[in-house]
């Protein structure tokens, strides 16, 4: 059993990410003013971002450099490893190849720190004191708060209440690595006072959270905002993951018949995938890209590609993308992550041109799949990472069944250990399957009808 | 900022474990039997451990072969990575080269895994089907589970009462790996039923557990016991972890004047110190070795070198030790690995004859270290491995003020994601100093008063 895991050098770490948009068949619609239903311009979001940052949402550069300084920081966990999972091929006695790549290595305990470092290097550039992002796990925040404290910004995050009282420990690390963490709705905000003035036991929101990280963050000129996925850079940043296994996977002399990745706003599976698609559309190569949703938040599967918030409180312009609405209100599954309506621009895209596939799970078979895994390779997932899992394991039973050795790849963007009252609960038979009803799922895409047209 | 973390391929793992016994100018004295007084032998012990460990216990070959199995599982995660700590250096603005060893990287997030897979395969070679022990903090017995679960052993986890109930997280994870965990003292064992009928309402203690988890291995033969530090066997299957540190460093083209890490029961501080030991010995080189233990447990330090039980409960033999005494009771500091009465027969010996140091630190400055430590280096340490980082600090404050560039390195032996309430209530200002009183450090040492001297 050699080789179970594949390393690269810290001089073979990419120098540059990758931007799908260079080479997607279709670009993707721009983004629309909820007001004029124009697409907005970079003076639109200036408030909000860097203008490095703005730039990197709609350059059609097939790469940007890496900045040497975010390449130091990144040295301190990449290139992450690329696992041969030969224990859990022995375990399913499958004749598929499993690689797995553990993203759990880094400050954060997930993928989130690849973009965080990134964007709060540009911000810095460009004078900026202070960020706010809101967080609901806390993978998110997390990620930021070191990546702040490394670059001397204050960080500022607005986790959502029921999160705050459920998961102490994702505020402790945060705090431990320099952040300041509030429980939203907070008393600070316009948005915050409103809410807790018409319902003071709310268990708060990521809608809310962001209302109150932006109104935070337009009120001063030497603050800005940051957000964890859904936007175009952040996918970008995230290309990193999938450009190093293409390294460690040919060191290994091997190359994926399935790439699978879960997807919540969509810079997990971005991460992953985009330079797996880059040669399928550049260089014929046919590898399938899978997207693991949620079967309780199935905006791939059941939801429809449409203009839509970004946001529940509707502070966002109207993206074009795969939506249950941004009023839907996911069940509470132990994947917080993955509770978000819709799907980035780029995924949504690449979905409807049928360049990408899809496939929601329920949280049982995820649950019993990460601990599969657990015992057999010894790293406990997030519940997130285990809708991939589970995923792969799917596809390894099936060429169990048709006799073909596939070789299948899938991102482990994280370790449980913020989340083992999760586990816990699995174990005492508390969790459950959600199955939603026809009008739970189209509900709340009936308030979108005034929106325009994606067409 | 390059070379931040300094890498061995699998190739590069050492393929032997350093004996020490093989290199010490005056041999440790034998353990007696309790009743005779007279050394123990093999059969004592045979219903205990397999007679590989026996073998291994009292082995005077410097080097012992690490089987091809151990070594194939010690792959997933080993060599692990030694880091050059660059942004804390320049956080506090020494001279001095720090270097830590990251073992958090394991499955259990501790060093603890290694001599857990070594334990569990020697069991398995001799036919044993289930592995019992204890556990307090919970890093010992997580290591045991995912060992036992991949040699396909049972494993059943003895878990002081206070802390099944303060920390369900390592419960959680012991599941996720396949042991079973029961909440001691239990119905299940004489010893436990005996101390629930006199004290139904006991927090339990490490001491009751290891009674419980010998009796239940005692009374099947399929069934053997296992220990995480103390016996020579489990130290030397730490010293992996210097011997890594030995070939990362000559990569690095350095050498350590100052070699550190914390000291519970010796097998932490063992595994990182005895392969640059067996230099000082061997080589006539000159490293310092300082074992970090806490203030308010402090063996080394204010304690006696003479024979004393292993346990609480006095099942074990004598041994000869730096000891509080086996009924000293520590305060309930936030390091459960370290809050141990004695330390292991090797290290006590090496420390009598001069040939290691010893500091005892308070767990606050422990803290704040840790805190440092996290912001600059991304990683937030076990309370136990905050000893050792503190250390380093000092040793580093002392490098600023007297110029000189020393090269110190030291044992991040484990992560803090299971410890994140330790934080907080650091956080909180919950946490405080302990300061023993002269009674309270002399008292449990006058029941030895009758058992053997150690001249």
């Amino acid at each position: 059993m050699k080789d179970v895991k594949i390393l690269l050098s810290e001089d073979e770490m990419p120098r540059h990410w990758y931007n799908i948009q260079a080479d997607m068949p279709n670009k993707p619609l721009p983004p629309l003013h909820p007001g004029t239903k124009q697409p907005v311009g970079p003076q639109d979001l200036a408030p909000l971002f860097p203008m490095e940052l703005i730039k990197q949402e709609v350059s059609q550069d097939p790469w940007i450099e890496i900045p040497d300084e975010v390449r130091d920081i990144y040295r301190q966990w990449r290139p992450s490893p690329l696992f041969r999972a030969r224990r859990l091929e022995k375990l399913l006695d499958t004749p598929a190849k499993i690689y797995y790549k553990y993203e759990g290595v880094s400050p954060s305990g997930s993928h989130k720190t690849n973009t965080a470092v990134a964007q709060a290097y540009y911000n810095k550039q460009e004078g900026v004191k202070r960020i706010t992002t809101e967080t609901g796990a806390g993978q998110w925040g997390t990620a930021l708060s070191i990546a702040c404290q490394m670059f001397g910004i204050e960080c500022e995050v607005y986790m959502v209440r029921i999160s705050f009282e459920q998961k102490p420990y994702r505020k402790a690390l945060m705090n431990a690595f320099g952040a300041k963490v509030f429980s939203s709705p907070t008393n600070l905000t316009n948005a915050g006072r409103h809410i807790l003035a018409t319902d003071p036991n709310t268990a708060g929101s990521l809608g809310i959270a962001i209302s109150e990280a932006i109104e935070m963050a337009v009120q001063d000129e030497h603050t800005k905002y940051a957000l964890g996925s859904v936007l175009n850079h952040v996918l970008m940043h995230q290309t990193i993951i999938g450009q190093e296994c293409l390294l460690q996977l040919e060191k290994a002399g091997d190359y994926p018949d399935i790439v699978i990745a879960p997807l919540g706003g969509g810079s997990n599976f971005a991460g992953m995938a985009f330079p797996f698609l880059r040669h399928n559309l550049v260089d014929g190569k046919q590898t399938r890209c899978i997207a693991v949703e949620p079967a309780s938040c199935p905006k791939l599967t059941q939801g429809e590609f449409r203009y839509d918030f970004g946001d529940s409180a509707g502070y966002t312009p109207l993206l074009p993308m795969y939506t249950l609405g941004h009023n839907f209100r996911p069940a509470a599954i132990h994947a917080g992550g993955l509770r978000y309506h819709g799907a980035s621009v780029l995924c949504s895209q690449l979905l409807k041109d049928g360049l990408i596939e899809a496939n929601a799970l329920q949280q049982l078979e995820c649950f019993e799949a990460g601990i599969q895994f657990a015992k057999a390779e010894g790293i406990i997932p997030a519940p997130e990472a285990n809708h991939a899992v589970a995923q792969a394991i799917r596809e390894a039973k099936l060429c169990k069944e048709s006799g073909e050795s596939k070789t299948i790849l899938f991102n482990l963007c994280g370790h449980g250990h913020l989340d083992l009252q999760a586990y816990n609960d699995y174990f005492d038979g508390k969790l459950q399957d959600h199955y939603l009803t026809e009008e739970e799922l189209k509900g709340s895409l009936k308030e979108l009808a005034d929106y325009p047209p994606v067409a």
